[in-house]
């Protein structure tokens, strides 16, 4: 079952995450279904020639990590997701191994809406995707 | 072939569009993916007890269809997404037909880089998603 | 981050589950990996004219939910799966929501090994699959 | 078409089998249908850290090619798989070739039964799953 805080039980500091190496089959799939056959991500011969030198992940698929970690850690549940600010830092690579981290810095108690600092960093510990998001608790 | 707009034949007002209906394997296999398995997503049963009486979509899988424009219609190509803000405004349901809009707002010529207005919209007009991004071209 | 309890925080009653809708693209998925395209699963036209009247799920995916629970719930994290015995009791079908349940019965300190009773039951409450697991925990 | 084979067609001693390489993305997507993101499945990073070095497959992936075999080979058709036991004897890798093989044990001819002995066994011939299934017939 996952989590379900309510808005009292969230401290300001509090901090979860999730954790996935990414694989060649994650990118082609996400990208069938969004439909985003950019070549930097589906073809290998053209991303050679880039400054990256080989394919990289859609900065979504990484960014939309983050929202993992609110759907199934904190808060979880009954959740509202408000909006969610990304800047996209460093390129993600097919076998990085990515960490989504979320913590709570601030709480606004009148309409229980949570302020989260979220980013995606990968194996080497480097921030690849940064930003705010917003996530109303309905308990 | 993807689109691949260099910076000066970009132009105030100019917009671009993706669109696809989101079937029930788009939301799954995306939830497989990233591993969101939040009950709103993927748990008719639960889903019936809350609100939206059914499943809903992810908001960044909806959100994700803004970043396929950007990569295959406007600029496609050659571009390095910056940043994405999103604010998710309604539900959005399997079987729903989504369109993702982009709309340059501002170019900035010192480093090449132009900010879109950008929107998810339903079948019924009703935006579901909005923010701006930043796109820097490098031709 | 998936749960990860050692064995002496586990006590004998507790449980943990692991709750989703089937679905058809569940089903046509599973039966791609695994190879199992017998026609019960994958013909609707064939499955109308059995007793089921419709195609069912493979019995071995609902299985595999109890193995979710393990994997993520309980005991989650550093845990060997030893075995599991099925028991297949009654006919799942695309659009059934299944619960799977696991609830320790026996601790046997000497290796760390725990054995649960394990079901999967329907929206209706219908126990669809059971029987019991072993799991040895290396902390 | 798949095999449908008769009780009375079905021998002592007769034997089936099915076998796949296991590709990452049989993993990921498995992972995906069922939900278990255990990291020792899908994270390559935590895994090294692991006495198995490297990601595993699924136990009930691999044990699931074994109702493959029922489904598809023998008995196939039109069967009633009624209770399965696995132990999971050894660890399964990404791109090891798995084959799963069922023999008949014993035939209950009062209610067309069939006991099969199951296992599952990796390109170098070591069994990596094993145990029992019953099967009913129809006809």
């Amino acid at each position: 079952m996952v989590a379900d805080k309510s808005f009292d039980d969230i401290y300001i500091g509090e901090k979860a995450t999730h954790s996935k190496t990414i694989s060649e089959s994650d990118v082609y799939i996400f990208a069938g279904i969004v439909g985003d056959f950019n070549p930097m991500h589906v073809n290998e011969d053209f991303s050679r020639k880039t400054p990256f030198k080989k394919r990289i992940v859609h900065g979504m698929l990484s960014a939309s990590l983050i929202s993992t970690v609110f759907g199934t850690e904190l808060p979880g549940g009954s959740s509202i997701y408000l909006s969610q600010e990304v800047v996209f830092r460093a390129p993600v690579f097919i076998g990085d191994t990515l960490t989504a981290e979320v913590e709570v810095i601030e709480k606004r108690p009148e309409k229980k809406i949570i302020i989260f600092y979220t980013r995606v960093f990968n194996q080497k510990g480097k921030t690849v995707v940064d930003g705010k998001a917003a996530i109303m608790k309905n308990k």
